[in-house]
């Protein structure tokens, strides 16, 4: 009968163990590419998971950090660089462009008008939408300060926050899904 | 007598949890690009997966729609925009170019010739390879209706269907490996 | 009695199963990207998650494959393709190209001396920290040979190897992360 115990237990243990292995219902984007069509597919990706009762975590980083920048917010204290870089990099969402076809602001503009044509909601309508389903945005703290952004720059949006790449590898260790994009 | 049945049933229920959430020997890609090298890195694993034995679904969406129209094809009722931008978008897998070095074709010409000479497959012979290991497609909706693309103009291929993101996150949800292309 | 082994049995061996299935504490990325920016990413989440006690791999493919390069080393005995290629590819990890804003160099360099000045690792001393921190590193031998690149060009690297898709497939479904840079 000990020996049944025994076995009992040592059973529960390894179970307990993948358990604890196991990932969550959740999915990690790192949104690297600031690419009006990459932003788009991860934001589409995004709602699309919370709306199915995932959790969302999204990872901004080089690239993919001015995307949220505030165009109604100013920041000051920047040194030259900070300042070349801020009038380089698109300022939000709303001035992000396509990896192809750009064709100098006509094929961007081309493919918002035929987003509003077909319903599909653009890049600011998306972060509201993403922020209503409680994605959590984490922002890259080293992109931002290479960048130059400051934090009274970035949009208001409930669950963002601030971090490294540890953190990224934390919830993405516990992620049914991983993409980089 | 009663609790070890007990305990018995508890660890069966919670191993049934487990076997339900463990992931399939399989490997979900979105194929994003519609780069002759990335959609060329995505068959490449693609066939390489479905001859391990593993099931393997591609998911093309945006860049990557327009690698599936097949040249022989034609479709009518197209509006302004669509006609425009099927005209601008590379008619199917023999007409897209590298990412880099394109150099007015120059470089993808190099780069197929190269690829003759080295004997690795080309697009078209991928594309008959992964339809005869049992490769499922799928093609995003949302990314034909923005591109204006009809499903009349794209290719035989066995098990191809047309999906939303809902698709492809069930089906990411139930993969070991997961990849953004 | 009996049955009550009996069904212990069964559950152990339904518990080795979901043992052997699920992934080890590894991250696997493809590194098909040469821009700066991209294999920058790659080796700050690699040496990250080494440091965190994960194991990493990295398999360098496509594009990818030219930051290994020893600008150091010479390789003889290529055809007029693979010389041309060699002219025309980065000749490693120092020579690598932002993918936006370039500028003709001005904006790498830019992005360099930021570097410099915020104390970010640059590319080949992040190589080195992933050698000391036991990344190991696969390079396709697919495109090793597309583009004419030969062994002795290739970086000083202790777990350096060379292999095919399937290897790069075997490791990521062995692994808890998977990512496409």
């Amino acid at each position: 009968m000990e020996s049944m115990e025994q076995q009992l237990a040592d059973l529960r243990q390894r179970i307990q163990t993948l358990e604890g292995r196991a990932p969550s219902n959740k999915i990690s984007m790192i949104a690297f590419s600031g690419d009006m069509d990459k932003v788009l597919a991860s934001f589409v990706i995004a709602t699309g998971a919370a709306a199915m009762g995932m959790e969302v975590v999204m990872f901004f980083t080089f690239w993919g950090t001015p995307v949220l920048r505030d165009k109604a917010k100013k920041a000051g204290g920047k040194d030259t660089m900070g300042k070349m870089f801020g009038a380089m990099l698109p300022k939000g969402a709303c001035e992000v462009k396509l990896s192809k076809m750009n064709m100098a602001g006509l094929g961007t503009a081309m493919m918002k008008s035929l987003m509003k044509k077909k319903n599909v909601a653009d890049l600011e309508q998306m972060l509201a939408l993403a922020d209503e389903l409680g994605v959590r945005i984490f922002v890259c703290e080293m992109s931002m300060d290479l960048m130059g952004l400051k934090r009274e720059e970035i949009i208001d949006y409930q669950n963002l926050s601030y971090c490294g790449v540890a953190k990224f590898l934390e919830e993405a260790n516990d992620s049914r899904v991983q993409l980089f994009i």
